[in-house]
């Protein structure tokens, strides 16, 4: 079998200040756009650039993004509709109880639409960060939900094009989101209904909501939603978005066996945030941890890892992986 | 508005020997069983008692069960299937990658479903506590969660007389289980689909899933899936099995608020494991705090408190709540 | 027994743009200083406030604070050294690597003392922020633990007429900070051994180190080490200074009731994030809240409850707490 | 520099019915005493048994373990004091409020101290696991730390030809422990004093308090106070005593790193349980897992890893690291 190679994309926040609320300025200089595309381009492996509308790509700037990206040989992987990082956005977007606000949000995602199509692009990502709540007694559950479903639907019908996906997430900036966990996710796409609505996987958030990250991509690939993959790590509490394998090996090893097992076409997008780290180094070494990783996890599948898996023999197969990945 | 009283019923384990893996033998002398069912029916408030199959009601103590039931004037509110409770489930039960495991638990379920017909009892616990993983590489994750749903059409089938009732849980006996939180149980009810099939919300497991349990049972009731309640107290990293409202006071006000708006006219089921403490005071502190909860709750209906919570002031719905529930 | 009442303190912080990640430019508008003050002084029952250096009390505007805190009847409660909110400190402060870094931190804190002293201050808030490390392989654990003591023995000494309070937190802005728990300050404190080191107790940051806040304040108090308090609230996930009262309710009166026991002299300070909601409606909630939980503590004492305490009786003591505070 | 073996241990508990709250009885057939010593000889490169007083090491049948061990070249590592594994220990051991409770926890230390002498073992492992609390309200917490201090002095004089161990835990089997993390046990021990006092590091232990294992081990190696490790893995959120290296790779690594480089020279005691697992398969995995490790280990060492890590290159490190312990 041979190792298929994956196909990389960067998120261009990752060269952005990076603040937090105690340095909201930032702890590194932030490049400019497109400047920070050179940096993305200058990585051996990426093919893909993960984009912002409106903030990057606008309503009337797609001749030069299209031109920017081909100059630099680079692919527009995904369109992320920002629905979060203005506060006009703090009690919700989509879900808000504000009708003036959740028919803004709406708009917004269709001229995304318009934008990706523009560009070249034909998935967006849709995470509504700031849809949840923070204080008991603030959100009324009944109307968010249907809201959530309702709204997905309708885009599904309008945008039936391109592939909209949805990301969920424990919590952060809300401290409790709308849409916590896969299967939250997967219960609103399904509810909707459309064969365009599907799910970014952050694995990120997958282990910050304790999921297994290869459960929760096996679950979204059995009904055909895995559309898109967030990459990142972190310590299982919040969402640290630190380089890819630099906590975790073995969760990063399963996953990619499973993505291979179940033939994941789709971007492998970084989506780090190296605050105090220099940024091409944070992607330098995710990207070779996951091809180290992948190469491994392709030698499992020859090796008779399903066999394993299926015969509850545990130790076993972790004594597999532990023979293929590391140096005795 | 009137104060609901609510209907209450005690899980007999409650009054079992209560050990852990350090203890294995229990905290507590065992009351045996139906002698057990004394301190149930001295407990004020209480009208039913929640049993387990086939530990207590056997496939041939069914009028035994029926006469010590109503010598004490108890319900058989609900009846949980043990399929977890024995080693031989250890891989788990409806899921398990073995073919004769899961026939058996198959048939356990069939066979509770009659053992509850003949008690009077319309509704089955199904808890699929071993179902899950603990290691990596362990579990074929597109199988069991087609098992899952699978087996839940079947049974809703084979038993369409009978609520069946799902309850999820994040953790503990695996590392991770199959059913992990409210949306994931809605996600096997709604993919099922039968109108037999709801969740039971163990307030606890949502509260170490991180949910909001007033959040998690609206969106149940939403769907009509909210078909039993287990109550419990903890700590959210864990699932304690505390006395209610020991922990936890505006969290249930609220709970409680959302099942009176939605017309929730199930069980209030006490599931507490008082491994140190006495059973009876458990009792008796979880239902006096519950009663004042309810009606603190019905207050706030009366008071507004609905359009507080759609026109974003938290501080001002939680100002209502702090004034109508304490004193001074 | 008398009610003994509360001295609040509120942090200007409150009154900042509140940004996060997300939303770097702040959630709320921020008021200047000292216009600040003025919302601070509207506050019925609040006396002091919690100032920062150098950010407002700077080296060469004493005689201006001074005058704008009488103006107000403000007191100075405590000063806090912003060795966090600049990215010079991003690798750390008084532990830095660096050796012309931990240099300035010390200077810093010199200088902060000085300032105190002008204002009337009589106490300096040391939260080491960015002290710590998010990457495996990132610090040299032997050297940080040495420096942080070796300091706090230094700034002891120079620093002889003020009270020094170390104030630790889990995490955040790192993902691991080294002062991580109330028995971790102890420690350094402790082998410090100086009579003017103290702790600053973060409520909120006890919950989210999995402590229970009155056992971590009895512990600090029975060696004379609580200086300070800051009140907030949160899920016991994170730091999300919320409104004082609004998640938890019986843990903070168990911890009035021990700061009432043990005999806290000190300020309460209100350390809250109102990123989304009207900080003076969050402010009056969180002392409202106390007054309530501080009568009832009171009570308690009265009561009996330390004879239940020690004879292990928590369920009659927790059904003392639920009459003694809830209404019916 | 030469790879130095590691010196392993394994508990004897590994080989009990190892059961829960949900199936007592246990998960698996318990091998008896001394038979289950044939089991631990038979693992290639165990060289050391961790026993239990008094189920194992009674007080008159120390000829009979020295034989057992003899026979089998086992060297008695380490004695664990069991103060949890009764219910008479329910409310605490040498903290407890019943004085008869702690006089005996104490008698029961001095003649586990006597039997450890009659079999040649020099350290004693004191968990005082069932200290602490569950409910609100429920201890005395200025009493707890005292009685807990005072009796490791006391302990320290009446047992000073041995090394005592204290070991903490977050929590489990009470939801609040007396000794919680690293810094609690260090705390107890410094302030007792007393040479022969030291920590039992159980890996699992710090990961499930939030803590880096490399720092605690660190943290306590400074102050010569790092007596014993207990190695498992886990998930961060429970004490799941999973085989080593099951889950964290770069962890164990950098906790290697750090006892080489501060030359710790201890027992490596394999503390698991594997409940549905073969134990023998559990252990070989570890050691396997360790070993490989430990030789990544040793080269980071001579490859430069310090210069890197108080260089603020966390990435660089990270690279040497993945460059040294993966294939390809």
């Amino acid at each position: 079998m041979k190792v298929k190679k994956l196909k990389y994309s960067v998120g261009t926040w990752q060269y952005g200040p990076l603040g937090d609320r105690f340095v909201p300025g930032g702890y590194q200089e932030a490049a400019a756009f497109p400047a920070l595309l050179d940096h993305i381009a200058a990585i051996e492996g990426v093919t893909g650039v993960e984009l912002v509308y409106p903030g990057e790509v606008a309503d009337d700037n797609h001749a030069f993004i299209v031109e920017e990206l081909q100059k630099r040989k680079l692919e527009a992987a995904h369109l992320c509709v920002d629905l979060y990082a203005h506060k006009k956005w703090r009690f919700g977007s989509i879900t808000a109880d504000r009708e003036e606000t959740r028919r803004e949000a709406v708009q917004t995602i269709l001229l995304a639409a318009e934008a990706a199509r523009r560009i070249g692009c034909r998935s967006l990502n849709l995470w509504f960060g700031q849809d949840g709540h923070d204080y008991l007694f603030q959100r009324h559950y009944l109307s968010s939900w249907k809201r959530l479903v309702d709204t997905l639907q309708h885009l599904a019908t309008e945008i039936p094009d391109l592939r909209l996906c949805l990301e969920y997430k424990l919590k952060e900036p809300r401290t409790h989101s709308l849409v916590p966990n896969t299967h939250a996710a997967l219960l609103a796409v399904e509810e909707a209904g459309a064969p365009n609505l599907g799910v970014t996987l952050d694995v990120g958030h997958a282990m910050a909501a304790g999921e297994n990250m290869a459960e929760a991509a096996s679950l979204l690939m059995a009904k055909g939603r895995l559309f898109h993959l967030h990459l990142n790590d972190n310590y299982r509490y919040w969402d640290d978005d630190m380089a890819v394998g630099s906590v975790h090996t073995l969760e990063f090893l399963e996953l990619l066996y499973w993505l291979n097992r179940c033939g994941y076409e789709g971007w492998f997008s970084l989506d780090v945030y190296p605050f105090r780290e220099d940024p091409a180094r944070v992607t330098r070494y995710s990207i070779d941890m996951l091809n180290t990783l992948q190469a491994a996890a392709v030698t499992l599948q020859e090796a008779g890892m399903e066999e394993l898996i299926t015969q509850e023999k545990a130790l076993e197969a972790l004594e597999l992986a532990r023979k293929t990945l590391f140096k005795s």
